[in-house]
């Protein structure tokens, strides 16, 4: 479905860059749900540049939800959201010079020279602006079922930040840390923002950039949720998450580091508690059985690549006149996304919890609750 | 849609590893593609578990097409393939008592005890030779357009093999090379099958199990295909690969060695080659820019965690009863699932390859070729 | 999805007239339902053609679910079903000769020859064989939430049945009386089976076919199902009836009649009655009002097309030689196939039925009613 | 999906009446079709009420695309496009009441009384406006491969229009006579506009209204497009028309008076004509045999209800009181939204045109031509 995604609570989004707007809609939300602004506009400033690590261009993201709320509550027909794109300039950007990691070649062969280049066009990072808004209106249906999504970065260049307690049943705390910061601080879990900013500074120094991994954890998922083959709650939130630009790798619980480790040390082992509620002791599986959600946190991992546009002179190809060619991207550009990159995790994300529960539970179980 | 995927091109599985008969249903696939029964029965047989590093549970894998196959043909209407289930030994399974990273539990929370727990049901690894079947007729469908995919053991316990040439234009000899193997050999680049095969004996001989990562290559795919947010070649592709039981992790090119590099390392530098033909020096990002082929073999990493069955004691609960236990599975097993993994990955892709040439050049494509 | 419908209860349907075997896939009916066999064997029954007004092809339709039911109740996984074809006589087709009415010409422009022509390949009311078992079952998941549906033929040539009471809010024992007939009765809610039967043997007598119009009321829906835009009961309803061969018209509540009248006369009247139940008095909107339900029983009419198989000497082309032709249609044929398709109908029916309302009320409605 | 529909061309709309904006997304088109805005203020100009037959509430439909169209043409990406609502005037609405035939009852049912009821909210005849601007742009990528669509009242009160040449294979200058009307003149083949205008002059005196039956004809679709099963043309054209408000009936060619017929009678005969062209004497299949287009015009009527909002008084509920009452409709309405409603069924057909076509030859058919 393209821009599309989503069975029962589904998520369109649209725009480019450096167009009039860009913009999202939610379809399938049921009606009811208090909507925020507020928390919306919260959202978005976390994922805004600050000047500190990010990309010069600073957008207000006026958005304006259009329909779909009445009274400050959702309508249970579509959200439509729109946020107009104001501070655009196009003439830092040559067409034709493929940026190396970036979209350009591949759009120019797909769209045959009728793309909107400007500014990464539809490809840009600008268009997550929508999804988080949308994210934003989802994580309040959301927390009304006691459900809360966190993301923090879990390593940058060689600093690592501590990782959430993954073998705990409990990371609330630490989600509501993270969600609670300041709108310019780093999103972690331990005190290393200096250091991670200075990662980022040296790279910026060096007309360089840098990526990383993000570590994201969801808890209050009931257990049965998700479906055996191709709903897999793994496979829900990889298809949102590698549609994010920049995003390499997803893995669950211990990942690529479970395929090294033996079955007796990989099996999470299934306990009940005094309250006769089923855990299990440790969460290499990250929460997640046959694709369905055993209730424990989800926990998972994304690998950011550096930020493709670096001030550097690169060697590449001018594709409108066919020959090789080299590059000086002048623009505005982030030295490191991952600090932006984790409140559009959380959108994400939002969006797939939300999808899955009203699959099982039907679309008014954010009216109903999980039951 | 829980247990079918594809926009165009689709797939459907069905079936519980001692009900009647397992199956899948292709659809989309155009008229017109010779189907040649032989190599389905190849591509099983490489699923199937040989003596010496798998599990005793021999099925001969008597897959029927039932329709959508005419003079040898596809028709261009639904192919459905059965595959009956013949040895079937239940008595080796405990209901009520879970087995840790399995999804007995998590099913009997979604099901409510209705779930045919018999040889783990839908969750079986079984139904995967219902996705080799339907692979391998999608394999002949790429074959015609000149599209190949190979996997092989990119790592097993502490033993490496070779990795594809990742940073090459070509891999198509290594394809090549892994697909002409013989049915018991393990798929691997380098000479180092003995070293794998003792990693797995060992582990079996500990009453313990080992995963692996996988890695695949795709050449052949042309630049273009793919879209920008949902549709992304990596999200479609880490959609099925995650639906397949073990899978827990996919990185796409350096993946997540990638978040550790800088921009100037990272960035796949676009050059013409003297024909005129647009590569990359490097190939970081997996053959894919912006969710877009770019013309470059597509090449990904999947995490296989150690299989769950292990013949050791372990503590877990037993949720029919309410209460803690301990377990020993019985049953046959497998100590490494990865040898046969490789096959299963191959068909995943298949699927998601078909479907991105279907969208983009319509369904006609595997007939008209690729233009 | 050409041979998949259903948002959160879907269906795929596979399988040609002569080959091996015909099918369907059932996804999404969750755990516990229980399935009676002997139902389904009942509801085949009425689809089967009897000696008196059918073609003289009668098959068994030994029907066999080979997944998704343990226990003699639903899994919550996929529900496959069999039918292996039996009674074939490929003998009596002759390819490349367009029958008039029928899909020859187009299947054969459309899969280019390849297509399986013997008896109608895909495109034969065999098919809906396959329909009226998943029926089945989807009408014992829609009986244990209390929705009813009954099929009727309201004409056949210028014979025509009493109308269900339309206006009235209570048509369950009519639909009950229909559901309860003999299996070669003819479904009628007045005593007019003889006429319509001898309408049905003069035309056979001719050398010729008729056709029909089917009612089909809907009762137990509660009021708030469906969605404004493109997934409103009428939508839904029509995709899937439209589907079914030979169905060239539908019409809701009093449709056609409705384009005639004075607002005045086609407004449904709200009240409430003394138990506080709104209800309208008229129920010409046919139970949907902005695509949703509004607790009336839905009415529909399903315009039938005669048999495009008829004996008579007819014009044709031969698409093979590029000429013009005559035919004379041998082989096994329905003068009428009404009376066989009021089951088929219904079936039908039912899959939008059960999606809707899972779509509504989540795929556990089933289990835990409408509420 | 609720407010999106198709599989590769697809259309989202989303708006209330009286909220801030409607609009549309269109997801799929390829890149480079040409868009003239002239030709969709064109397309809206005849949807827009006209002070003859029409309500007085009249909107500039001031749309503007937000995305997805550069330099005058598409990008591929998704096109927004959003109409502001400006000319509302919300006293006239008493929430509570339902007008009868109306949506207020069943949305209050679904929504639980968060609907936004102004002016009829997400169920207003309003949101067609995006869908005509949407169809606008359809139908120019339908043009540039030739393939026209046409909409006329057939009948309206006990006046009618001529019949489309249904059994010729050429209305192609029917419907070019009907798409250069001018903006307020009534769509009709033959010239009786004036008597028409009488009929709604007539019901409107009578504080009453009429609905109407529409006929469309579709040329230049090539033969084999569309699906044996649910993608059949009749589903997705009928999936699409249903969703239209007001719209209670649908049949295709002779429709539910080839019920009446015998199949001596309602077999089309293929002829070849001296060209080689394949071709069919007569056309009661509208155009489509076995749910797959044969080359004929695709004919089809759609039954519009009368316009239920009558200044008559009506009896009806006050559901937020739960009690019956009475309710004399205020506002602004049309005795008739026949002539307002050609264009609308254009521009759903354009969809479901776009999207067969995409589904056959790709999406990129648009620019290279159907082959």
């Amino acid at each position: 479905m393209k821009n599309t995604f989503g069975n029962n609570i589904s998520l369109t989004l649209f725009g480019e860059s450096h167009g009039e707007a860009i913009g999202a809609v939610i379809d399938g939300l049921c009606a009811g749900i208090e909507i925020d602004e507020g928390f919306i506009k919260e959202q978005l400033s976390k994922r805004r540049p600050s000047g500190n690590t990010d990309t010069p261009r600073v957008e207000m993201d006026e958005f304006k939800i259009v329909s779909g709320v009445f009274n400050k509550k959702t309508t249970g027909t579509p959200i439509a959201i729109i946020i107009p794109n104001t501070n655009t300039n196009s003439k830092a950007y040559n067409y034709g010079i493929a940026r190396p990691s970036h979209a350009d070649y591949t759009a120019f062969v797909k769209y045959g020279g009728n793309e909107d280049y400007r500014g990464g066009g539809h490809f840009s990072g600008r268009i997550t602006a929508a999804l988080v808004c949308a994210g934003a209106i989802l994580l309040q249906a959301l927390k009304g079922v006691g459900v809360k999504i966190g993301t923090h970065i879990l390593c940058c260049g060689e600093e690592k930040d501590t990782s959430f307690s993954v073998n705990s049943r409990d990371v609330e705390k630490e989600i509501d840390k993270l969600n609670a910061r300041e709108n310019e601080a780093i999103p972690l879990l331990s005190d290393c923002s200096d250091k991670i900013r200075e990662v980022i500074r040296k790279a910026s120094e060096n007309k360089d950039s840098v990526g990383g991994v993000l570590q994201t954890a969801i808890v209050g998922m009931p257990a049965g949720v998700g479906e055996p083959w191709f709903d897999s709650v793994e496979s829900m939130l990889s298809h949102v998450l590698f549609s994010i630009g920049g995003v390499k790798g997803v893995e669950f619980g211990s990942g690529f580091e479970m395929a090294k480790m033996l079955g007796s040390q990989a099996n999470d082992v299934f306990r009940y508690d005094e309250n006769g509620n089923a855990y299990t002791e440790t969460n290499n599986n990250g929460g997640i059985n046959g694709g369905i959600t055993n209730g424990m946190p989800i926990i998972f991992n994304s690998a950011i690549k550096p930020t493709p546009s670096i001030a550097q002179k690169q060697e590449t190809i001018d594709f409108l006149n066919k020959k090789n060619t080299t590059l000086e991207v002048k623009g505005r550009h982030d030295p490191a996304i991952i600090r932006r990159a984790c409140v559009v995790v959380d959108s994400a994300c939002a969006l797939v919890m939300c999808d899955l529960l009203a699959s099982t539970y039907g679309t008014s179980v954010f009216k109903r609750g999980i039951k």
